[in-house]
C-alpha cells in the first residue's frame, strides 16, 4: 500500500491526485448520473456524483483513506480512533480493516443498532459512552491515551480534505463544463475539498453551498469570517448538523461563492424527486443542493451544474414521506 | 426511424440484435451493478441488470418501443392502443410521443394518481374504465373501434418479446460468463425474451425464473403445460400478478429450467436489503430473484448469477418497510 506524506497546509491539485492514486485500494468510481426529468423540472442540466454508491455507502471513504495512508509504520500499528455515530466511523473502520491495523471507535450509546453494526461488520471495536460530544470527546482521549491510535478528525484535518477532494477531481473528469458544482456543508471537509480541486483545474467553474436553514452555522461563519455555532440540531439533513473548523471555514472563504439556505420542506421534497425520478436511495443530506436549485431557478437556468451525492446510509423505517 | 418487420414466431437471435439497433433512440444503456455486501450475504457472485433506470423508470420501455417499430406507416399514424395501469402504459405512451403518434391508454380508474399523471405526461390520451379485467378489454375494444389505434399487448406478443429480449443482450454482453440468468415471472414477456438470448448466445447458462408463491401461475403452468391462473392477486409483486399467455409459456417452457417460488415476507426482505446495501430503489417484483436466491443457497453458492432488475416505479407512500 502506496504511503502518502504527512499535510501541514490546504492540500494542493498535485497533492490531491497523489492522493487519488494511493486511495484506489479503498474507493469505487461512482458514476456521474442525470435525469430528463429533473432537468425538465428545473430548468438546469444537472450532473450528480453518486457518492452513495460509493464504498461504505458515502463520500467519507475518501478522506478516511486519505488520512490513513499518511501515518507511519508505527503510528499504524497503534491504529485509528475516531468518535461518530455516521458515516465517519465506517469510513475509518473500514481503511483500518483494509490495512489490516485496528480501528477504535467511540459511539454514543443511543447511536442506530444498524450502524454499530456495520462499523463492528468491519472489524472496529466500539466503546459506548453518553450522548454528549462532551462525552465523546473525553472517552475519546481516554481511548487513544490507552491504545496510542490516532484520531482521525472527521472533517477539519487537510489529510481528510485531501480525500473529500478526489470526488470533484472525478466529476471534472467525467463532466468537464460545468458552470457550476454544488455541495452540501456540514463541517466543510467536501466543501473545501471540492473547492480547491475545482478552482485548481476549471477555473471558470461557480463553487456553491447548500446548507438547511435551521443550521445556518456555515452561512454565518462564511459572512462573519469566524466559526459560529448551531443554537439546535433540529434538521432532517442529519449530516449536516456540525460545525465549520477553522481549516475548513478558510478554504471555504477563499473560495466559494456563496451559501444557499433552504427550509425543511424544500429537503424533503427534494430528496423525494430524486427517489422518485432517479431511482436511487440519498441521504437528505444530500437533497440540500438539488433544494437550493429548486428555489433559486433564476440563477441555475440553462446552466451545466454538478452536484455531489454524498451518501445513501438511510433509516428506512423513518422516512419523512 | 428505422422500420422493423412483424413476427409471426419467436423472435430469433438475429432479429433481437436487429430490435436492439432499432430501439436505441427509445431506450438508455442500464449499468451492471453489484455489491460484495449481498455477495458476502448470499454466497453467490451476483450481477444487477439496472433497468429500474431504464425510460419510464422500467424494462417495458424495451418492448412498446419494439412493437410501436413494426407497424407500417398508415398504422402508425392511427396511433397506439393498450389497457394498463403500470409500467406498460407508460412505454406505449412514451413510444408514440417519440414517433410524433397517437396514443390511447385505457386505465382502471383506481389507478394511483401518479401514474396516470405519467402517462398523460408523454401525450397520452387516458380514458378511464372500472377496475375489472373485463371493463378494461371492453373500453379498449371500443377506444380501438373509434379510433383505429393498434393494441399492444403487454407481453403475449413476439413483437413485444422481441424487446424485453435485450436487456439479457447487454447484460450478457457486460457480463459474458454467467452460470445462471434469472428474471421474475409476471406475464412472461421480460422471461421469455431473457431465455431465447440467453440460449443462443450463453448455452451454457442455467435460465431460472422466479415467482410469488401467492400467485404462482407460472409454476404450475410451467408443470401442467397448460395456461394456469391465480385464486387471487394477493401479492406485494404487483408487476407478477398477470398470468402467461400461450406465447410466453411455449417459450419459457422450451428454455427455463425451473420456476422458484418464494414467500412475500422474503420478497420484502429481499427489497429492503437491496435498498440498504445497492442504495437503489427497485419495485417488489424486482426482489423476487435475489429472494429465491436467498431461500436456495445451496442451488446459487460459488455461482455467478446475472438478475434483471425490472423497474424502479415505487410509491414511497406506501413502502411494506
Amino acid at each position: 500500500m502506496q504511503q502518502l506524506p504527512k499535510l501541514t497546509a490546504a492540500p494542493t491539485i498535485k497533492q490531491i491526485r497523489a492522493t487519488h492514486t494511493a486511495i484506489q485500494p479503498f474507493i469505487h468510481r461512482t458514476p456521474v448520473m442525470s435525469s430528463s426529468s429533473i432537468n425538465a423540472i428545473t430548468g438546469a442540466e444537472l450532473f450528480f456524483k453518486c457518492e452513495n454508491f460509493q464504498r461504505i455507502g458515502a463520500f467519507k471513504m475518501r478522506g478516511g483513506a486519505s488520512a490513513a495512508l499518511r501515518l507511519s509504520d508505527e503510528e499504524k500499528q497503534r491504529g485509528l480512533a475516531t468518535h461518530s455515530s455516521g458515516n465517519h466511523a465506517q469510513a475509518v473502520a473500514r481503511s483500518a480493516q483494509v490495512l489490516g491495523i485496528p480501528a477504535h471507535i467511540v459511539m454514543p450509546s443511543n447511536a442506530p443498532s444498524i450502524k454499530r453494526a456495520a462499523t463492528e461488520g468491519y472489524g472496529a471495536k466500539i466503546t459506548l459512552c453518553e450522548p454528549t460530544l462532551q462525552a465523546r470527546e473525553s472517552t475519546l482521549e481516554k481511548v487513544v491515551a490507552e491504545t496510542g491510535a490516532t484520531f482521525i478528525h472527521p472533517y477539519n484535518d487537510y489529510n481528510v480534505i485531501a480525500g473529500q477532494a478526489t470526488a470533484a477531481l472525478e466529476l471534472l473528469e467525467d463532466s468537464p463544463t460545468l458552470d457550476i458544482i454544488m455541495a452540501p456543508v456540514g463541517g466543510g471537509g467536501l466543501m473545501s475539498g471540492t473547492a480547491i480541486t475545482t478552482r485548481a483545474i476549471s477555473p471558470q467553474t461557480t463553487i456553491i453551498g447548500a446548507e438547511p436553514a435551521a443550521v445556518d452555522d456555515a452561512y454565518r461563519s462564511f459572512h462573519s469570517g469566524q466559526v459560529e455555532h448551531n443554537e439546535t440540531t433540529d434538521t432532517i439533513a442529519d449530516g449536516l448538523r456540525t460545525s465549520l473548523g477553522e481549516k475548513t471555514l478558510g478554504i471555504i472563504r477563499e473560495h466559494v461563492s456563496e451559501i444557499l439556505l433552504v427550509e425543511e420542506q424544500d429537503i424533503i421534497e427534494a430528496m423525494r424527486l430524486t427517489w422518485e425520478r432517479m431511482k436511487i436511495v440519498i441521504e437528505a443530506s444530500c437533497a440540500v443542493p438539488l433544494a437550493a436549485v429548486m428555489k433559486n431557478p433564476e440563477k441555475f437556468a440553462g446552466k451545466k451544474v454538478g452536484i455531489i451525492i454524498t451518501g445513501g446510509n438511510v433509516d428506512l423505517s423513518k422516512l419523512p414521506f
